[in-house]
C-alpha cells in the first residue's frame, strides 16, 4: 500500500514483472477492496497472486518507532512477517523507508557482525555500475558502522555484482587524509589496517561516483541519499533540456529521428527506474526498498531485483559474505555498541 | 599558482577574460621566471598586468592553519593582501580551498552578523538557476551558522541573480519535519520563526537542486560539496555516453550533424566550466574559488565573476544585504558561538 501511486502503480509492476518471470508468485498485503480489482485488471495476475487482508497501512510520515509499536497489522508489517514465516521469499514496498528499515530489522533481525543493516543501490558509471551504501537507513554514523558497510558493500558488489575483488572508497570532501570528518578519518584508519582482507582505496569525492573509481562507494544515510538524489534530478534535468533541444528546430527533429535508438539507449541507461530497487543489506532475509515517486515499470524493477537475488542464488551467497567477513568485522580495533534496537510492547505477531 | 594547470591555465584564463572585459587589469601574484613568458605569449595581456614576485605556494595537501602561519611570503596570501590593501578589487584562485578560505577571513575579516563565511555557487537547474551554499568551507555546521547561511544565500540570489525575494530550502533527507540531523531541524525551527524575514520554503531533497525547487539551497560544506561534484560528475558522465551514442553508428552521427546546434547548447549548459568561479561569500571583499581541475576557459569565467560582481555594482548590494540582514541575524534566538580564528604567531604582512 506504500508509495505515492499506490496499490496501483503495484499491481501494474507486479503485472509486469510475472511477464518477465512467469515462475514468480505474489503475496499482496493491503485492502482487499482496492487490491482485488485491481489484479483483477491484469490476465494472469490473479492465478498468479494470494491476498492478506489488512487496511492499517503506514503512513509516509510515520515515525519509524511509531510505526512499529503501532503498525503490528500494517501491511508493510505483515508483508516483512511473511518472509520471517517463510510465506515469501522476498518483501518489496515503496512505502516509509525508516519505518520499513526498523520493522525488517526487528521482525529480521541483522546480520552475524552487522550493528546496522544500511540501505545499497547501483548506480550507473562511465565504467559500469557502482554499489553506494548507506542511501538513508542511518543518518549518523561512527567510523564501526561505516567499516561495516564498506564489508556489505563488498558481500554486495562480489554476490550481486560478480566482482571477485571490489575496490572501495570511503566518500569524502578530498582525498587527502586530513579531509572530511573525525568518524571517516576513523574509518579509513581501521580499513587500511585491512585486518578485513578489503582492497581499500581510500577517500573519493563526489564525482568518482559517477566517475566509477570504485566498485563500492561507503557512506553514511544522509550524505548517501542527497548523493543519490542529485544524481538522478541531474540527469533527469540532463534528459528533459535535451529532449527540449532536439524539439526546439526542424534540423534537431530530424536529427533526433535519425539518431534515436542511441539517445533512447542512454536515456534508458540513466532513468531511475531502471535502478529502482534498493536493497535493504545486513538482514537475514531479502526486502527491497522501491521509490516512492516510482511506476509500475519502476516497480517492476524492485520485484526483479528481489528475483534476481533469489533465482541466482545471490541472496545465500550474500549471506555467506556476511558471515565470513563479519566474524572478521568483530575483530575490527573498535566496535561500534550495539546500537538498540526499539521494543513493541508486546511481541509482535 | 595554484591549480593542477597552473600557473598556464591561469594567464590563459586572463588572457581570455582581458578578451571579454577590456577595461579589466590583473595583478598576477608568483614566480616571476615562470610567469613571465607565459604572459608574454599573448599580445595585449603585459600591458594590463602587473606582476608580484614570490616563489612561496601554498600546496593542495597543506593544512589550512599551516598554510596560514607558514605561507605569509605564498602567492595566495599576497594575492588576498592586494585586495585589503586596495591593490586589488577582487582574487581569483584554484590553489588549497581550505587554505584560501582561512586565509580570506584572517586578512579580510568576516561580514557583520556572520560567524563563517560559507562558499556559494550557481546551479543550472530546470527553471533556470539556483544559488547552493556551503560547498566547502564548513565540514561541519550549527543550526546558527545554517541560518546564517542562509541569510548569506538570500543577500547573494537577490544581488547576483537578481530575484526580489528568494525562496530558500534547507537540503535534507527528506520534506518531513522529523527528518535529519538535529541541526537541520532546529535551523528549521528558527527559520520558520522568520524574524529574518526570508522566503523559508522549508526541507528539500538532492532531486530539488537541479529540479530548481527553491533559489537557494543551504547546506554544510560536507554535503554541498558531495552534492555538487556529484552533479557535475553526472553531467560530464552523460556527456560522454551521449557522444559515444553518437558515435556508435552513421545513423547516430548524421542525426549528431543536424541536431549539432541544439545539442552543443546542452552540452555548453552542463559544462563545469561555465559555472566555474564559487564565491566565498560573508567576507569584507570579493574572493573567488575557480576549480583546481579546469582549464584556461574555466578559470576565465571565474575571473568573470569577479568582473561581473565588480561592474555590476553587485558587491556593493552584497555587502548592504548582508549588514542589512546580519544585524537581523543577530537577533536569532540561538547565536552560534564566535568561532575562534587560528591565530598566526605573529602579526601578519
Amino acid at each position: 500500500m506504500g508509495g505515492d501511486k499506490a496499490p496501483g502503480m503495484v499491481v501494474d509492476g507486479a503485472a509486469a514483472a510475472l511477464e518477465r518471470h512467469q515462475q514468480v508468485r505474489f503475496l499482496f498485503v493491503g485492502d482487499e477492496a482496492r487490491l482485488k480489482p485491481l489484479i483483477e485488471q491484469h490476465p494472469g495476475l490473479a492465478t498468479a497472486s494470494a491476498l492478506r487482508h489488512t487496511t492499517e497501512v503506514v503512513t509516509n510520515d510515520a515515525k519509524p518507532s511509531v510505526a512499529l509499536r503501532s503498525g503490528r497489522q500494517s501491511s508493510m508489517r505483515l508483508a516483512i512477517n511473511a518472509v520471517h514465516e517463510g510465506a515469501a521469499d522476498a518483501v518489496v514496498s515503496a512505502g516509509n523507508t525508516g519505518a520499513l528499515m526498523a520493522m525488517a530489522k526487528f521482525v529480521l533481525k541483522t546480520a552475524p557482525g552487522i550493528d546496522r543493516p544500511a540501505i545499497a543501490s547501483v548506480f550507473p558509471t562511465a565504467r559500469g555500475e557502482t554499489v553506494v551504501l548507506d542511501l538513508g537507513a542511518n543518518v549518523e554514523c561512527d567510523a564501526a558502522n561505516l567499516v561495516q558497510f564498506a564489508v556489505m558493500g563488498d558481500a554486495f558488489a562480489r554476490a550481486v555484482l560478480g566482482i571477485e575483488k571490489p575496490s572501495i572508497g570511503l566518500l569524502n570532501v578530498g582525498s587527502e587524509d586530513q579531509k572530511g570528518h573525525e568518524e571517516l578519518r576513523q574509518a579509513a584508519a581501521i580499513l587500511r589496517e585491512n585486518k578485513l582482507k578489503l582492497d581499500f582505496h581510500g577517500f573519493v569525492e563526489g564525482s568518482d561516483i559517477p566517475g566509477g573509481a570504485v566498485d563500492v562507494v561507503v557512506t553514511d544515510g544522509f550524505t548517501g541519499n542527497i548523493a543519490l538524489k542529485t544524481a538522478e534530478g541531474t540527469a533527469r534535468l540532463y534528459t528533459r533540456v535535451l529532449r527540449d533541444a532536439f524539439a526546439s528546430s526542424w534540423r534537431g527533429k530530424l536529427g533526433y529521428l535519425l539518431a534515436r535508438k542511441g539517445i533512447e539507449t542512454v536515456r534508458k541507461r540513466f532513468d531511475p527506474r531502471r535502478y529502482n530497487g534498493a536493497i535493504l543489506v545486513g538482514l537475514n532475509g531479502i526486502a527491497i526498498k522501491s521509490h516512492g515517486s516510482t511506476d509500475g515499470k519502476g516497480f517492476a524493477n524492485a520485484i526483479n531485483q528481489a528475483v534476481n537475488m533469489l533465482t541466482s542464488g545471490y541472496a545465500g551467497r550474500i549471506q555467506d559474505e556476511l558471515q565470513r567477513l563479519g566474524t572478521l568485522a568483530e575483530a575490527t580495533p573498535e566496535p561500534a555498541p550495539a546500537t538498540p534496537t526499539p521494543e513493541p510492547r508486546t511481541a509482535a505477531g
